[in-house]
């Protein structure tokens, strides 16, 4: 049993090839390396039930960017990785219709701000369509948290569902990580929308196709390593609960300390890879004067 | 016909009357004044359409509490001027069953910002159900602007209360006023919900009974006044368009330079009669203790 | 006597103006206009004493740079006006040396926080210096306000002075004009530094080169009029004090209500206008890439 | 030779007699414990150089307030909690003349945020000399960082502090223990200032007696522990570095997923004891209707 948490499929897989050996192949999933825009990609597919229960995340396509050239200040590496976010994007979004995009977690506490911050850098156009009725109709949420309106945030997509009608539906999301080296170094964009307890926050209820009824997308980028997993880790042994984690009733979990510079890079990222997937006839350059 | 704008009823029959002379009764308009907690009520009530149409507003029952006491420091000010809200929103509100609230207006502009920053001191209940069943639930809004999420606020507020399924829906905007006396020194309340255009932004669409379905309560503070009725007003002509106003193509409106901290404790004043409102059994004291 | 406030020099010109009758001539100031980047650029120089008492300002230069063509979303407005301020600034500020700029207003209220707002597009450097020697030093205050702190602007500024030793100080201030038509659409740049009462807010005591012992370039754009000053200009009578007026006890301002987006712009166009002026190799697209 | 980094006198006290042996009596240093408001307090004091060696900080007296009861909600934790503070603070004070506070850190990540957001919760009187002389004078610094003014933190203190000519200065801070146990459970009293290199950030250059002038108090609240000091622990060795925290390049701590409630709660605790401890004739109660 998988008790070190990740909301990675790549790192899901990993793990699991670290229990059953390298050279066992899991039954249901598919997972293979590619490059765009000069960037890894891993595809993991998750092709069945057999699939899901080895990994413990639902059936579809999780496709993992590595990010870490960015952080390398590899030349042209923001806009690179703008256009290779909206290039794994695209193929899962409807070809026409509007869309709403939904930024979950916690906008004050900075590892669960991604969500909220990603919509800061999305064109939002719904409003705009007498004037500019070439443009694709999207709606943005940067959903406040449970706390602040009483409401879950499946209840807040979902209202916001049922004015705009959307043929598609995009949920940002902070992630936690097994590895500290993918954190903020990774994108994962999958077609299974959201599964309930994922992220850093508290996010219950779906977001998914059974509940909303359209295709629904998610972004997330691992932002902290729970602590009790990097213990386990450390210690070698996924079932210890070390003395030093306990008595504190609360989870604690592993950041980085320049974690708010990134989550600012990051949220720009997706958000700018959103809207080139959205509107494709936009250019990175674009964006910078429009939006900035 | 009127070309004064005032969102305030009190001051659509005073203008009225300054038109048709002093001793003339309106039919269709009951108006008559109170004391509550020591401070001054103004109830006018528009009884029928022909009420309607010499006021400009909708029928329904419109109470202003004159709080410049507040603002002249009397004792105990805040306090009583909490517990006047309270005691002039109960009487408005079904005795039990949930309610959605909702803050209009942009938090990014000072004079418009009071709906957004009223909701930052309300009690949210609903998502506490299960553990404190006792209390009344409430869901709460700090309604993001047109122009961030692509909805217009009343697809907002429409699509929460389909998710929550409200007893009663209460909306809180800044409003805009013909006398720079009664700038932040004004609370209207009324039962007739939200009429499009009104407040300082641009807030399309009805939140009333008819849209939502349930009764809408309106909670206001007139925090500017437009520059063209300060101007109508000084030059005593109410069609006058005075060259000093043109040209700019945009609205201009006259503030105090102390809005920022006036809409501060204006919040808080609406938050906690809100709160006070909702759950009667509790006290000012109370609050602080809880909210601050 | 002038009771007409404004913060413009080139209004303060033109109201003399008014009052003398057109064709005198008002010894002690020299006026004239020019064209910097297809934009037009007044320049009042105040002479002596004599101009200074007529105009009620400082002995120096008053540049001021008509910005509408911003608003009238002209080709290449924003980076035409970003040079042209740049172009301005650049032969007030001395060759070589640290620059302290300072931001000053209150950044809770829209109006008055162009200053602080500025700020936050000025590329600061002066901590740089080990690894960026060639970068001119650079030290930046997002100067709080009174109320804060506990202390005077003047004091803050003088004590980041003290430990910075600048060449040349430049601070950026939101001011009043008297003439709504440049509400947000005229920015002054000026030798004189900063006069005690100016602005909307309420700062005391000079930033000057008296008090500094350096150069003091001061940037302001009026955000606001007093409405005062609009009901003299209306009831063209300079000494009228309406009714309408009294009895608040507080100063009222007009504004527009589009006041938040042009704040934004403005603040972005006089900190990439400073970024410009203070290291001359750089150009527009580069501050966009650096600082977004 | 310690290689766990802690910023908690008593931790480092701790971890000696962990080296020594519990038998042994490090000399140099005394330590006992006592009770303030039902509360248990640690005083280390560190008396000669000897001392200061072997617990790697300064002489002079460290006073360590357990506020754990806050998170067991324990009756009156706050105000008790407040008191304690304000009594443990009051003797390091001079008994009268200006104080300059300063918070230090990053308002913008989370764990950093507690010194700038302790200060929004001071009562600021300096200003108010002229109309309440009766009140000690009291600046406060919600200093801004490093990379965002180009001055160091000491400087910009300085700066201050030359201006205000205080008769003491008190610095708020983050911390680093090295106990996770001690998150946020733990005030730090110290009269020894401020040792360059503490704290969560990257605050560099003292802020203490020598380089004011005056004397200065620090207070601290561990709300990270580095990841590598876990680490460290977890596997029993303090040379230890695990591959699992390489090659990230950059400092990676823990933190609770409760963080923004607590420092929010924290920061009120520090503003009121600094408030109670410079105002004597004060109550807790009274803070609540001044501040709030």
């Amino acid at each position: 049993m998988l008790t070190v948490r990740t909301d990675l499929a790549v790192e899901a897989h990993a793990l699991w090839r670290e229990s059953a050996g390298e050279t066992t192949r899991l039954k249901g999933v598919a997972a293979r390396e590619e490059q765009v825009e000069g960037m890894t990609v891993t595809r993991v597919e998750i092709l069945d039930q057999e699939g899901a229960r080895a990994l413990g995340k639902p059936e579809g396509t999780y496709l993992t960017l590595d990010v870490s050239p960015l952080w390398r200040r590899e030349e042209d590496a923001f806009p690179r990785a703008v256009r290779a976010v909206a290039a794994l994007l695209g193929p899962l979004l409807p070809e026409e219709g509007p869309v709403l995009a939904a930024g979950l977690g916690n906008q004050a506490m900075t590892p669960d701000a991604l969500g909220p911050r990603s919509l800061d850098h999305l064109l939002v156009t719904r409003h705009l369509g007498e004037v500019l009725p070439q443009l694709r109709p999207v709606a943005g949420l940067g959903a406040g948290v449970l706390g602040t309106t009483g409401m879950e945030v499946a209840e807040w997509v979902r209202g916001a569902a049922e004015q705009v009608r959307p043929a598609a539906v995009i949920v940002v999301d902070a992630l936690a990580a097994r590895d500290l080296e993918r954190l903020c170094a990774t994108v994962q964009i999958a077609d299974t929308g959201l599964v309930p307890g994922s992220g850093v926050g508290n996010h219950r209820m779906a977001l998914n196709r059974e509940s909303l009824g359209v295709p629904v997308i998610s972004i997330g980028v691992p932002t902290v390593v729970e602590a009790a997993t990097l213990a386990r880790d450390l210690l070698g042994d996924r079932e210890a609960e070390p003395e030093a984690l306990r008595g504190q009733g609360q989870r604690l979990f592993v950041t980085p300390d320049s974690i708010d510079a990134k989550i600012r890079d990051l949220a720009k990222l997706i958000g700018y890879g959103l809207n080139l997937a959205l509107h494709p006839g936009l250019r990175v350059e674009d964006l910078t004067s429009l939006l900035e």
